[in-house]
């Protein structure tokens, strides 16, 4: 970890910057196998399968018998956490629904938003070293209390070409039915143009490597809407003389593990803090089963030496990171300043580990500095607002001059006389 | 206007389909003029201006000498037209403030979300033909509402080098004070990237044409944020015989004025409504000013009879209008079979233009079928919702055991340790 010291707010632009990936250099690749997909449909999907994830498939769809049965195979231990995070997980996202509010802005004229479900929705939850379970419970459960209609989820099967039976168990849990066995480039293209087995939805979610990554701004480009632009996962923490240095050190550790290219920011109020939190992670680290990776990601990691409060806020907000922990008693006073992050994690009980599972927040969230602009997974993520106007001839007459006096003024005389049609009808 | 009567599901396809624009296609010409201004700032600006606006700068901030001055030069009557605008539109977004809701997910954990304002968004108004004031109080009333620190207004000079005072007029009262002289891609540069004029910003906002689209698109893609993929205008109406034929024909008109390339799409519960409002757009369409452009944008529009309400608005549904006129007495009812638009307009008295301009609804919406995944601009386009969590004792040892149960099943050990530890501390 370099180690900076009351930075210049010159030399901040070093500490906030993001490795850069340019997924254009991926281009090419990509297209080729969403155009693939787009042209020859499930064929290309079972030949991609065969080729990057060693398995030949006859169907992609999951069986309604594979996905009850796979609740046999999962344990009770685990049975009962995952019961425990999808509560509190629906819990919190259900405090998002929005009530309809009539607004008569003028006498006559009623205006509203609805909030209606995004009718279909494609959830992607990656395979790789561990089944990412955690995700299908955080896209899972908002898309169904949204209500969207059709909810398509797509995952790579293993070599003996099955899911690992904690994914199905939680599709099944949380009442999902339209599952299919395919990972990657494929699965976006699948889920982006529809085939033969999958159907081709509106909006597309869910984490990914770097291809992934850029199969969804591809075809986001192309009019399929996706949750946000994705990067390596990152967490700042800011830790003061009440912070418990260990659990600092541990925190930013789980940040580490998740991979090499993990970032990871400590700003502290004194040099002291950031000695006592590396002594603690030269202790913990060492018995991590994911030791190689966290100390790669933690050779390219910084902690900042910031002794004054607003100006380590203001770095962390100029670094807007994914996930914000303020290991700090005085936590409620400070989290006042946070003006970009994702999600931000109060106080030395509060581990970014608790949101990622069971604190009941979404862990899809803004990373690379997008913070700044974007929001995370939420309720909103899987509906339209879409607005209503109600106005009565009391109301034409209250804004129609308005109406009429603007439109001429932007040359639209059709727009003015859509108005004065309706005034002429009335006056008569 | 082409007619179809009853169509069967599997002509809709024509039906609802959008004229395609590939603006890859305008990617070499757009992209050099982006990174010109990305490494030549202001100076690269100034030369693109004088190609293209016909005007050489000194200066591309408006001074606030310029914008006071402008009042003075704007009738009384637009004032008060623009003056009830405002106000409705003010009313309207201030009722989309979200509050506070903390949720105790489980004993110990409270979760919620604040609404925090995006610190930095730029505003694009177009100029051309007709100065688009009506743009800047859809955009600039809630940016200032959701208390974004910086907002910058960038829109095109005239040959005179000045910008249409009802622009200045309408900037000056709603309290946007940052505003320049510049318009096209490189006014979209200038936001991305920032110059020594022009503040880089965090989210892009605005109509444009397809240079101005293709230039938002692709920034959008290095990490900016924009509004929402643009496209040509659309209206449709539902109407049935209990509607008023020359007041549809007058709203599909004020649609087909925006341009040769907008689309109307007339659904009908019977053909002699398809016909009464074919007779009035005849009587009313030769004396428009912008007739050409209307009548050209008519041929490429479709009437289709639907005898059936369901199946009406089930392609209504498919379509995903931008605008939906609902031209029914029934309106309060048949709008509650709409799922997927940008803004509906219920009952005979509510024609688009109210909403163009004043009665309160934004007029930024989602146009070519995007309604079916995204909203129209709103104060959530203006402001990212940071989730908090606030973790006491009681409440990790109430999650603790679910988050160390999960994360040890995704393998991430050191997910489980950050909750270990802090049990442990507790049971000390």
């Amino acid at each position: 970890m370099e180690i900076f010291i009351n930075p210049e707010k010159a030399t901040w632009i070093e500490i906030v910057k993001r490795p850069v990936f340019d997924y254009r250099q991926l281009e090419t690749k990509v297209s080729s196998i969403l155009d693939d997909v787009k042209s020859n449909g499930d064929a290309a999907i079972k030949k991609y399968t065969a080729q990057f994830d060693g398995v030949v498939l006859n169907d992609l769809a999951v069986t309604e018998n594979e996905m009850a049965a796979a609740a046999l195979q999962v344990d009770e231990d685990l049975r009962v956490a995952i019961e425990v995070a999808k509560n509190n997980i629906a819990a919190f996202h259900a405090s998002q629904t929005e009530a309809v509010i009539k607004i008569e802005t003028i006498d006559g004229v009623v205006c509203w938003r609805k909030s209606v479900a995004i009718e279909k929705v494609g959830l992607y939850i990656p395979g790789g070293t561990a089944p990412l379970f955690s995700t299908l419970l955080m896209l899972g459960i908002p898309a169904v209390l949204a209500g969207c209609k059709e909810i398509v989820v797509c995952t790579p099967p293993g070599k003996n070409g099955e899911i690992n039976p904690v994914i199905l168990y939680v599709a099944h849990l949380i009442g999902i039915k339209n599952m299919y066995k395919v990972g990657g480039v494929q699965a976006i293209a699948a889920m982006a143009y529809g085939t033969n087995s999958i159907p081709k939805v509106n909006k597309i979610f869910g984490p990914g490597n770097q291809y992934v990554t850029a199969a969804k701004q591809l075809v986001n480009a192309t009019g399929v809407a996706i949750d946000m632009p994705a990067g390596p996962s990152e967490l700042a923490v800011y830790a003061d003389e009440t912070c418990n240095p260990s659990f600092v050190a541990a925190d930013l550790l789980s940040q580490a593990e998740h991979g090499a290219d993990s970032q990871v920011l400590l700003v502290a109020s004194s040099l002291s803090i950031v000695e006592m939190v590396h002594d603690e992670i030269e202790k913990q680290l060492p018995v991590l089963p994911r030791s190689a990776i966290a100390a790669q990601a933690l050779q390219n990691s910084l902690a900042v030496v910031m002794e004054n409060v607003a100006g380590a806020f203001e770095l962390l907000n100029a670094y807007a990171p994914e996930h914000l922990i303020i290991a700090s008693e005085n936590a409620e006073y400070l989290a006042e300043k946070v003006v970009n992050a994702g999600s931000v994690f109060m106080g030395n009980y509060s581990p970014e580990s608790a949101g990622d599972y069971a604190s009941g927040t979404n862990h899809t969230l803004p990373t690379n500095g997008h913070a700044k602009a974007y929001s995370g997974v939420s309720l909103d993520s899987f509906v339209k607002k879409i607005t209503f106007q109600q106005i009565n001839k009391a109301g034409i007459k209250n804004i129609g001059r308005a109406v009429q006096v603007m439109a001429a003024a932007e040359g639209l005389a059709a727009h003015k006389n859509a108005v004065s049609i309706r005034l002429n009808e009335i006056n008569k």
